[in-house]
């Protein structure tokens, strides 16, 4: 398990040894319905998932159960796609699929659900399941300074109030 | 591992200790471009998939990427509903997820691919990643018995030239 603690919260990752698979969450400041936008509005979407130094520009969004997507990241010069369909898209869950096109065969399920904590405080939780642990050991790095990075964005615009 | 032996072909059923999966294997007189048809044309998935004493009522139906369907079959009186997104359509392989609604918060990630064997012969394959073992499990003795009776209407429709 690593953990990575930020001025807004702490991002806990989790690989376990039985499944192949990648357990995140974190704590925002935002209810569940802010943090179902955040997640579903491509144009909040593209605001914070990017992260700092990078540029996200969203190809297609279609952000309901049966719908799909296609975004492409650019980040030192360098561009990357990501693409996948959304499997259930509701107020407190949301799946979908995810390919990154430079490994075109491999994908990954990926569910995020929103906890209400009460006191203005939402959990987040990310369960990605990989169809190897190769995949998921080859994923568990870049994911890991990447999505931090992009909480933290996510936190700005919460604390801005533009979500 | 289960095998199964028809008059038609083996069907091959793996659960794998390591990895909450389900792999398949079944060979088909039949071209891969047959067998991809089989899995994409609506009109012809239900003639198959619903195995004999069953029926299958197609609801929506959309099989290219980023597409997105749904199914209702019913045996004994009984109704039993499926529902998905296509992440992949390519003519060698699709990749969709797969909701037995019964359960609408299990998903799984399924991959199909066709190899062709030549003398007009094709390997099916398929790869069926779930969430956790408890869940592939429960998966594993329905998908069987239904799995294996599929089949034999498929070689019965390739049999007589209707795909």
């Amino acid at each position: 398990m690593t953990t990575t603690t930020n001025s807004d919260g702490t991002t806990t990752i989790d690989a376990p040894g039985d499944l192949p698979a990648i357990r995140m969450t974190r704590e925002f400041a935002a209810s569940p319905a802010q943090l179902f936008r955040a997640h579903t509005d491509a144009d909040l979407f593209v605001r914070w998932m990017g992260g700092e130094g990078s540029t996200l520009q969203i190809d297609h969004w279609d952000a309901r159960t049966g719908g799909s997507w296609r975004y492409v990241g650019e980040h030192g010069g360098e561009e990357y796609a990501f693409r996948g369909c959304f499997h259930t898209v509701r107020e407190d869950r949301i799946v979908w699929t995810f390919t990154f096109e430079g490994i075109p065969d491999g994908v990954c399920l990926e569910t995020f659900t929103f906890e209400d904590l009460g006191n203005g405080r939402t959990l987040l939780r990310s369960d990605s399941t990989y169809e190897s642990f190769e995949a998921r050991d080859a994923m568990l790095s870049s994911m890991e300074s990447g999505v931090t990075a992009a909480y933290v964005q996510l936190d700005r615009l919460l604390a801005a109030d533009q979500i």
